[in-house]
């Protein structure tokens, strides 16, 4: 399967990461969320060519994930602001960063904090069930998946022990 | 900077991606969580090069992400486990399987369900703040760079200006 077909299976993983799964659309993402806006800032803080910054940026409007503002008529100049359905992908970017904090940091590197600004304190994101707040563990979770996409995983099965026998 | 550089920045999400931001990556530890641990089982349902697959099973397991272990002695064959590194990584499959269901299904396509055994409800993850348990928003959280982590975006922004100058 080519990558760019991951987005015909019915699997939201896979949909997001055929969106999300390019290497620097996480990070320009990130930057987003930490006040970056303008073309010359994720060019500078990404260290990323002006050529593949245009790109991933256009992608990313397109798909509805930043959209484009302007700050200044005239010249007009624009900068990039999260959408709606941008700014719902903050707790991705949590784990990640929960994530590094807690397995690739080393002692001359320390962790970026959050800081929740309602209550005041420095915090970790927790992860819990929307019925009853525990916090969700792999082995707690039933992960229920639909008819279409069960029956596209056993056709998936079917052909490759096909391929196999053959 | 290339993309294998992001591992020395200090900032904890470059160093998460450089290790996830493969496209194949994710999903493949989203099989594991799913129950997959077999060669066969990755290379059948991901679609993915028996070639490509060994590289990123590889990659996972020298990462600690993924372990090899034995299912049957003679002959000898092994699967593949998440380790407690990669388990931690349920709240970022967690976050992608949401996003997923919320912006890119459609009415044909159903979304895939949480069912959290512990209280029986088909539940959807919430990423709350670890002191007051409200729901963590972009807007109520500040994110506070570790000082070497500033002085590295310093740093960028600075040489990028002097490039743009020369």
């Amino acid at each position: 399967m080519r990558w760019d077909e991951t987005i015909e299976r019915s699997c939201p993983v896979a949909r997001s990461l055929s969106l999300l799964g390019d290497r620097w659309t996480l990070l320009l993402i990130l930057e987003v969320f930490l006040g970056s806006r303008r073309f010359e800032e994720f060019e500078a803080l990404l260290g990323i060519s002006p050529h593949l910054l245009s790109r991933r940026l256009a992608r990313l409007v397109a798909d509805g994930i930043l959209r484009k503002e302007a700050y200044q008529q005239r010249p007009l100049r624009q900068h990039y602001r999260l959408t709606d359905k941008g700014r719902d992908l903050f707790p991705v970017v949590l784990g990640l960063m929960q994530w590094g904090n807690r397995w690739s940091m080393d002692a001359a590197t320390p962790p970026t904090r959050l800081r929740h600004q309602r209550c005041g304190h420095a915090v970790e994101p927790r992860t819990v069930c929307s019925a009853c707040g525990d916090v969700l563990r792999p082995r707690d979770v039933r992960v229920e998946l639909s008819g279409k996409l069960r029956a596209e995983r056993q056709a998936l099965t079917d052909s490759y022990l096909d391929r196999k026998r053959a």
